[in-house]
Order: structure tokens, then sequence, then C-alpha cells
């Protein structure tokens, strides 16, 4: 146990036991215990929940976390110890979304210095991802939104290009091949749509290009690539939290934003009670805010 | 020009120009110019075809060689010079389905000494996979095929273990992991066929397994995949040519089945005279032969 009363903390989704087989490779951030698992809703060692309303009735955890709470119970493999100096509003951010774009950038794609990059859906974890390849030293980084006051956000974590494909007369695909010459080097689906996926693996350089999956997809509908096109040496992989192993990365990566090598300044754009919860969701949800840290 | 008249060459249908931006890369054997294209049917320079029949109208060229030919045309792009003491014979394999299998294994998985390899499909292709995977050292060769003689000739190539999903009372796939407790670390697809590529996908590693799709899919299907399979770490990449840059690596690995180090004895199993080619057909189609070497 690497964890004592009073440590500043982060608690993550997606477990690390330290143990297992997952755990020891380092080709994978996916713990046999602790992954992401939506249907999990007890402890692992005794299969009880740790959560009871005032008549006693078991109150079920989610996520591995189950932080919508004043307090809550966690195992210790979704608990990061992180510098106490950190500043914690900040350090919520690390929890999830930025993360996992940051994450997404830097490990699972390995965004190179000089580098493009198309990033399609600019919420946080999509400007997390353009945060990440700004610190990589990419040279070009195009968001694509329908909102166009992502662009002015956007351009605050490394932006360069905006595309609205509301705006173009042609698939985005064939407009960032004519941007870039023949395609991005690295493409991030943050949207969670079939159609965008298409569009974000037709926007990378055939020959090596390489789209990062980050959205949810809950639709039963299939990947809408044809087997033939992975012969144009396009390639498409999934990222899970940003390929972060939890407890062992992220207190350096805690680090490295408290030093200002990644600025996280500008995600969390509002502030509100607890009881506000839903105005919250309706701010995220109309792409009004990025996040919004709730106050108990 | 790096050929002259007596040269011993290879033709290959995946060229090298040397020139061109992919060709500068060393992330992809896509050349430009001179890549697989079925619908190219002239010579690139002047669009002109090098072949007419006796009354003086055109042949037209096929995948950059035209060989089932006395005398052939092609780009120098598409010739590779290899060692005039290297037997003819065995070189002809060269030229597409060996370079292939084993260049899968060893370019694009990559293939690591004790790791475990699933093959579906045991023609030349996926036997040249399972060589590949010998020489790199893998320690488990799972050949899969429903064709029980295969297995009979695998041995010779380095299949370690022999599954004919016909004589399995549940999905291939389960019987892997069941088999390598979890999947195996790479599989590979030689068979052209979406259920088998699901099972090819379904049967590596949770976290790190890689599919390799080698298989030509004619069908208008797309992937059997769903997005978030892809967040179980699982990766699918295609392999043209083994990801050999022709003129570039052929050379060294016609070398290296001189000098033992591969081991091509096994996959030329009949020769015949040009004028039965459509016997040569029919013994590969109906899984008799694996190479048929035609003499003119």
């Amino acid at each position: 146990m690497d964890l004592k009363e009073g440590d500043h903390v982060v608690p993550i989704f997606n477990g690390e036991c330290g143990d297992c087989v997952y755990c020891h490779s380092d080709k994978t951030n996916l713990c046999k215990k602790f992954r992401v698992n939506p249907f999990k809703t007890v402890m692992v060692n005794d299969g009880k929940s740790r959560f009871s309303s005032k008549d006693g009735k078991p109150i079920f955890h989610f996520l591995n976390t189950s932080t919508f709470s004043e307090y809550t119970v966690l195992d210790s493999a979704c608990v990061v110890k992180i510098d106490p100096q950190a500043p914690l509003k900040k350090m919520t951010l690390l929890s999830c979304g930025v993360s996992t774009g940051l994450g997404a950038a830097w490990n699972t794609a390995k965004v190179k210095a000089g580098s493009s990059v198309a990033i399609f859906g600019l919420g946080a974890v999509g400007l997390a991802v353009a945060e990440g390849a700004r610190v990589r030293g990419a040279s070009k980084i195009i968001g694509v939104d329908i909102n166009p006051q992502k662009y002015i956000k956007g351009q605050m974590m490394g932006i360069t290009d905006f595309l609205n494909p509301k705006d173009l007369d042609k698939p985005v695909h064939e407009k960032i091949l004519e941007m870039t010459g023949g395609g991005v080097d690295y493409s991030f689906e943050c949207a969670g749509n079939l159609d965008i996926l298409r569009e974000a693996f037709l926007s990378t350089h055939d020959g090596w290009g390489l789209t990062v999956v980050l959205g949810i997809h809950p639709s039963p509908r299939m990947l809408p690539l044809h087997p033939m096109e992975l012969f144009d040496g396009r390639r498409i992989v999934g990222s899970v939290f940003g390929d972060f192993k939890g407890k062992t990365q992220l207190p350096h990566f805690a680090q490295q934003c408290m030093s200002g090598v990644v600025n996280l300044d500008e995600f969390i754009t509002h502030e509100l009670p607890f009881s506000k919860i839903n105005e919250a969701f309706q701010l995220l949800l109309g792409g009004q805010s990025l996040r919004c840290v709730l106050h108990l």
C-alpha cells in the first residue's frame, strides 16, 4: 500500500494493480482487475458495495471511482498519489479527459516534432490532444469542429488551423489532403461518430498515417472501413486513458503540469455548486464548457 | 539505372522508384508510381503497351510484371538484381507470396523470439509467415486450415500446432485463447474471408495483440469489427508485399535464402510445362500445390 491518510490523490477509472500480466507489460495500460468496466458495480475483493442510503439500501459503485460525492471508497489500484504542492483543482483534470487526450498524442500516437495532426471534435479530450501535440512539437495541428467558437479556445492549446465541416464544399478529408500535401501523419477521432471516424481515417497520409480512436461509439454499427483499405498503409488504433499507466505515470505527468511543460489553464471553464450539476451537464452538452468544477 | 544485359533479376509487382516521398520514408514500401495497381495496363512513362499480337493489336500489361511469358518489359523500378549464383528456380518465389509472408512476420509484425503466432490459411503465403516466425524464434506457431494435409507440410515450415476448424466444437479463437493463456501475440489472416478475419482478430491477446491482414477481400463488406473493440488494445494492420522495399531489401533476402537462414525447399511442390497452366491453377485452387513452376 503506497497511500496514507492525508495524501493528495487523483482517482482513476482505469486502475493499475501493478501485479498482473498486463501491468507487467509495457505494451498496455489495461489492468486485468481494474480496467474500465462500466458494468462493474462492486468492490473487487468482496463483491460488495461500500455505500448505502439512509434506509440501508446499497448504492453501487461506478467506473472504479464514484466521485460525484464528498467521500468515496476506491481500490488503492485506482488512486494515484501526487505532489501535495500540486494545485488540486487542476489535478482533477488528470482523472480522465485531459490525460486521455495528452496521452493519446504522447503514448498512443507518439506524435513527433514537425509532424501534422488533425483532431476531430474539440471538446476537452480533443483540445488535450492539441496541447499534447503542441508540446511534442507538431508543426500543423488542424482542429475540426462544427462549433466555430472552438477555434478561439483551440488556439490557446496549439490548434494552428481550423476547419468547420459546415463551411466546406467538399468532404473534410479532401480538404485536409490538400492542406497537407497528402494527409496528416496522425488523426484523432474525439467525437464518437462513425462518419467522422471515416473522415479521420481518410485524412491521414497513405503509407503511414495513424488514426487514434478516442470517441465512445454506442451504436452497434461496425467500423466503416473495408479490409482492402488497410493495404493503403493507414492504421487505426484505440486508446484508453491515453495509454497512461495511471499509478506509474501520472505523478510525473502532474509534475509536468506544475512546471508548465503542459498548460492546463484553459480547460476549466466553469465552477458551480454541486446543486447545479444538471446545469453543468447542459453547459457540456451545449459545447459551452470544457470542464466544470463542482463544489460541495 | 542499376541493371545491364545478363543480370539475374526478380520481377516485383510492388515497385520501388527510389525517388518519391514514399520510397524516401522508412515507414512504407508503397511507391508513389509503382505501387500495386491492378487497373494499370500500360507503362508509366508514355502510357503505352510494349506488347502486341501478331496482327498488331495491343496486349496490355498487368501488375507491373506481365510474367506469364518468355519475354516481358518492366520498368526498372520493378526489377530487382540478385546474386547471379542464386538458384533462379527458388528465386521465383521472392516475386510475391513467399516475400509477402516472411516479410509480414519480419517487417510488419516484427515477430519476436519466444512469442506466439496464429496463421489462418496455410497456402504459400501462410506457410511463409510460419517460416518467417520460425526464423525469428517464435515459440508457438499455430496453423489453422480446413485441409488436414496442411499440417504435414506446415511442420516443415515451423508450424508447432495445428487446428482444423471442422474438428472443433467451439470457435477457433476460443480454442486459441485456451491454448495460449489469453491469446497469441500475432495473428495473420491469409484466407481473404471476413469471418476468418474476425476469428484471427479475436485470437490475439487483448492489450497488445496484432492482426496482420494479408488475404484479398473482394466482397464489398466492411471490417467485421466494432470501433469499441479497438479499446481492448488489439490492433489490425494490412501488409503489402510483406512491407519489403523490393529493390532495397530483396537482394539481402535472397542471400538469406541462399545461406540457409530461410528455407525455401518446400514451397515449390510442382513443375509443369507452360501448356498445362490451367492444370497448375487447378492444383493451387484444390489446395494440392503451393507453388508450381511453369517451364516454357
